[in-house]
């Protein structure tokens, strides 16, 4: 508990100090933060993409402070991964005369929840969605992920990895890779062409060993091409939380 | 949020109110409460038990009054799934400087909130651990419902369906039923033997056609007669929250 608590002083440092988010609640070892109420931001979805990519920097120094300390994070290191959604949604005090909450609810906050579950199997940290990506504008730096329908919704989401935030350090992954091999490889995905798809994400990994959203791509256009789908219109449907 | 706040506000009645239960937070609709701290309640697995089963109660009473309003509920009518479990957890105070709140954390609890959500294909209301079956002593009436493997658990626990309380109303299930229907076509399936399971479960059902859960079973033992297991160990392994 002493260590969670720092964790989530440290995190919430970020989030609410320097990106003045409301913190809703803790879930267990997770954050659940706002913008936007109960004050207006017009900003809110750039904080909110400035907060998580913050985050991600901040745990890299916790770990490389912890690792100068002869201290072990494990093989995959300190991992947090972060959801992010815009839209609208219910802002008020809930809960019972015995409790009341500040909170925020409804689908836009599922879908970020979901979002935040759906980073594992890419091996992505911060998964935002189109309607964050439009809204944040050109300082946060971002490749496409896939087009995903979440468990509890029937239309599908296009999301994105968040790659990068003007001016502060550098991106995961520069410009030049990821317009002319990722989305050059996602874009023949998209289109069912399994067999260019699977030669551009080879190059992609070639270029990118660690790359795990090629990975994972790669993995499943030889899926693809081995049972062609009946019938395809890109959207990957998500059968967990 | 009017209409959930008053749902949480009558639900916080019974649960702290008659129940003397600490309410952890609100997650959406649900409602996460825990005993035993901050002040010690030895009688803690019964209370939960009590909670659990008289919310069930006072939302029939006020789905009752909702119909003499004429308000429809739909087809289900209002439903609460409720996780009972009893364990050693952490509690004390988390988070940061900026929100602290008093909770309780760890294996006992997660699983407490896999069972919740465990109650679906069952058509279950409320399911209880065995840990808590066997501290909450025999004014909780149950019958089993699985040996379950709950996600994230290398462990299966023993559940069972909350089906009464002594003085509370009538049970779900009379005991006759339960010892020699329910649990007799329980026992024959845990030893494998599907099709003698097959023929008591098709028996439940013709003394209680809307028992969901012998008509879950009867589901399962048709299509492992079809295609056998290749071992068996009576242990259900849950792939989903």
């Amino acid at each position: 508990v002493v260590i969670l608590n720092e964790y989530l002083e440290e995190m919430a440092e970020v989030v609410v100090g320097e990106c003045d988010a409301y913190v809703d609640k803790y879930i267990g070892d997770a954050i659940m933060a706002f913008w936007n109420a109960p004050i207006e931001q017009p900003d809110h979805a750039l904080r909110a993409c400035r907060a998580a990519w913050r985050c991600q920097i901040r745990l890299g120094e916790i770990q490389a402070h912890l690792a100068s300390l002869g201290l072990d994070a494990g093989d995959e290191g300190l991992v947090m991964r972060v959801g992010v959604n815009t839209g609208p949604a219910v802002v008020g005090l809930m809960g019972s005369s015995r409790k009341l909450n500040y909170t925020v609810m409804g689908d836009t906050v599922n879908t970020a929840s979901r979002l935040e579950g759906a980073n594992k199997p890419y091996g992505s940290r911060i998964m935002i969605a189109e309607s964050t990506r439009l809204a944040a504008g050109p300082a946060v730096k971002t490749r496409v992920l896939d087009l995903l329908k979440v468990k509890g919704k029937a239309e599908p989401t296009k999301v994105y990895e968040l790659i990068g935030y003007e001016g502060l350090g550098a991106p995961l992954y520069d410009e030049a890779y990821v317009a002319q091999y990722h989305h050059e490889a996602f874009g023949h995905y998209q289109k069912g062409n399994f067999g260019e798809a699977q030669r551009v994400f080879t190059a992609c990994l070639q270029k990118r060993p660690k790359d795990t959203v090629s990975q994972l791509y790669l993995h499943r256009c030889e899926e693809f091409i081995k049972h062609p789908p009946e019938s395809w219109d890109g959207v990957y449907v998500m059968k967990t939380k």
